[in-house]
């Protein structure tokens, strides 16, 4: 915030001084309007003699001119706004970067675009339903009435929840749509459950590694996280959850069970059951996140943890961002028993979620058109995480390790040991290139040597920007000793 | 959620159960196709005959029926879903009923179309923007790319800040774009707000009377309420704040500085100078919210107090939900020296808000809308509080007092003190009225013979149930000795 002048000395001048800012800044841009003059003698109380010279002297600067009946305007031939940051000036110094201020970063990184997008886990562009969803909500909101445009209080739209309702069957739900809560997007559902189930300096268990938006969740909750072996293939270690569900107080669990992010494990059903069976001998919830669910690559759809819960206990949480579109922000919880206080935590949040983004994705499903989308994203997802693979294999040296996920749009790469994936990223953006180094996706910062690359982009430059990124880690070898890791 | 057939025995009439299950539940409609046979048997793993099996009972039962070459479908002949519970079946029992359900029963009234809405604090559907706002929305769906529909991620839409920074001159503030963080609603702005300020266990100062939503995220983040006298008029009393931050340890303060809700009242400007003054010599950061601050009935634009923060510590909490869309979920926070808090604060609560209303929005106010629409509906709220407030006096018993706000929508009444706002609310429901318990408005629930009234919806309609209301308050002082209200 820029701040008003405080002496009355050449009051004029400051006056000036305080529009150029905002022009400068942004706030009034080249051919825009600035306040009236008597609307600014209004507000800073000041005479109109005293704004009548202050733009006076703003003309005289170039920075305003005058239109005839009409008022003051920026002068257009003022360049369009500054510069943006140079990708070096914003380069993190790892030895100052907490992972919350790079998570922010990497975040940034995604509507940069000058990047080749190989980091934050977001769809393509391209491959969002945006012809005939978005022609649906401008149909909805050529028509709209007022009462559309209403809150749509919890428990949220509906037409969308009897769709949702609908479509779980697949993955081996019941649900009646009063099963259902929708929310602004999946990382919304998560935090409300972790909200409703969980209370400050609580245990959760969950997979590890796992996606660095919950970590931050945890964080913002004043979570504990605890970390539980996870196979690169099969998700979460039971086992190893049962040991510490009986070795420590844990208040709540949290899996992605199909396509983990970053590493694309998926849970056996007879996993799931099992996982399920344990955390109700135990009365701990389980929250259960499923953006990738309809992103297999083969086979039928996975079922869900959900699918095995007789007891209330799962909460289960997804969204559209994934496999439909990111800006709607729509997504829901199947909540259980938790149900009155989620609706309760979501009106406390932001009252209820956007009308017409919901409305149009509930006509896009009943038209059969979320269904046609996915078969046609499948298919693609599957080419290009397999072409990925493909090109981390031959451009990266070797001890390189990569995941085959049958799913989603993410691969977790492990680099040889010498590498260091924040070295990477700082090395990566000067070439134009954004990745998620591994250190985002711990609580305990184990994944140094690991790196999570986004496929859904993928693109002749993406595949170059692969191989930069293979030379960038071979380069590292040398360096070992001059920059240790730990 | 309806829980699965466990025995083997009879299965295809378990089967068959829960599908009717679903189908009376709403989850299958008359008309909608339900799962095919192939897929029923893959997801619960039983035999094609099987299904067939439950697939005749439920025709036999009249449920579903085939079409050739298309599957089984629910029968339109059944009734369209369920009919609306009785209204006399939900009213509360006030010996019964927590706040928090109180809230969310009020809410719940304002979804029912056969209700007189004086509750929930809701603009007329009938003057929000639709049309213009809705047409810029429908063109922008229909011409958008891909990338318009990706994650905008904090701070927010970049036009949208630009527009909230210029209008932000007449309130008295200097912003540049970068100070504003855009939001799902006011009220996500307020949770935020308190988040990076906070922690759970704290002490907020706060206006009373006070927004039932805004207790409602006390309570949701373990917070506790200072409630400080506040005047119908001028609301928050300075002197008594100050009184209270030198013997309690407050940890911010938050009002509501221009007509209040329920109050109406308006910080004059020399308080809201001296409000800021006390808070930054004390180093407590003020919340402000400022939803009804562009509803003035007369004069100029009433300042905000962030007009007056030079150190950063005001976190000014606004939206379009009340002026313009609720629906579209689209506000914004000026947070000061707090926004690095902010913006990872809303990254964890939901990534981002919906692009497409944010943009909507943007250019509707560059277009000049935005202002235009806002100079008409100041002239139907005002004249609409004024006929209400007319009303109350002609219809309400001696003894009752009603504020006269000079901006807003909404009456904030006090009852002759026999009168219980609760009884009252229960009374009224069956005859086809909500209204909002004056119970709600305070952690103390200080008062028990107040309610708020929406003038928002005026209408003949309306005005007769204001009339109702009258009269049943009157009949409740013959009862008062069988009621007592303490």
């Amino acid at each position: 915030m820029i701040e008003q002048p405080k002496q009355e000395a050449f009051l004029y001048e400051q006056v000036a001084s305080n529009i150029a800012d905002l022009i400068r800044q942004g706030t009034f841009r080249p051919g825009e309007r600035v306040p009236s003059v008597r609307q600014l003698s209004r507000q800073r109380k000041i005479s109109i003699t005293t704004v009548l010279q202050a733009y006076m002297l703003l003309e005289e600067q170039g920075l305003i001119e005058t239109r005839p009946q009409s008022g003051y305007y920026v002068r257009s031939r003022l360049a369009m706004g500054l510069p943006e940051p140079e990708i070096s000036t914003t380069a993190p110094d790892p030895t100052r970067v907490s992972v919350r201020e790079l998570v922010m970063m990497v975040l940034e990184d995604s509507t940069n675009p000058g990047l080749i997008q190989l980091g934050a886990a977001i769809p393509n562009p391209e491959l969002i339903a945006a012809g005939k969803l978005n022609r649906i909500l401008a149909k909805l909101a050529r028509e709209a009435k007022g009462e559309i445009n209403q809150y749509d209080i919890p428990p949220g739209n509906e037409a969308l929840r009897i769709q949702i309702a609908q479509h779980a069957v697949e993955p081996g739900c019941n649900l009646t749509p009063a099963d259902v809560v929708t929310t602004s997007g999946c990382l919304e559902a998560i935090t409300l459950s972790l909200r409703a189930v969980c209370h400050p300096g609580d245990a959760v268990a969950i997979e590890s590694p796992m996606y660095f938006g919950i970590l931050q969740v945890l964080e913002s909750l004043d979570l504990r996280a605890l970390e539980i072996p996870t196979h690169p293939r099969d998700g979460i270690s039971v086992p190893a959850l049962k040991f510490a569900i009986e070795h420590n107080p844990i208040h709540a669990c949290l899996v992605l069970s199909n396509f983990n992010n970053p590493l694309g494990s998926c849970i056996p059903d007879e996993n799931k059951q099992e996982l399920v069976e344990l955390i109700t001998d135990h009365e701990i919830p389980l929250i259960e996140g499923d953006v990738c669910g309809e992103l297999y690559f083969s086979g039928t759809r996975p079922r869900v943890c959900k699918a095995y819960d007789h007891k209330g206990l799962v909460l289960l949480c997804s969204s559209f961002s994934k496999d439909l579109v990111s800006g709607y922000r729509v997504g829901w919880i199947v909540p259980g028993r938790f149900k009155a206080t989620i609706e309760w935590l979501k009106y406390t949040t932001n009252v209820a979620t956007a009308s017409l983004p919901q409305l149009a994705i509930a006509q896009f499903m009943a038209s059969g058109g979320y269904d046609r989308h996915l078969r046609s994203i499948r298919r693609i997802y599957a080419s290009f995480v397999a072409q990925m693979s493909q090109a981390v294999m031959r451009y990266f040296p070797q001890g390189t390790r990569v995941t085959r996920p049958n799913g989603g749009f993410v691969l977790w790469v492990q680099l040889p040991d010498y590498a260091d994936s924040l070295e990477l990223y700082k090395q990566a953006l000067p070439a134009g290139i954004t990745l998620a180094p591994g250190y985002m996706f711990s609580a305990t910062q184990q994944y140094h040597n690991f790196l999570r690359l986004n496929a859904a982009w993928w693109s002749y430059e993406a595949e170059k920007a692969v191989r930069r990124l293979g030379e960038l880690v071979a380069e590292q070898e040398g360096l070992t000793e001059k920059h240790p890791t730990s």
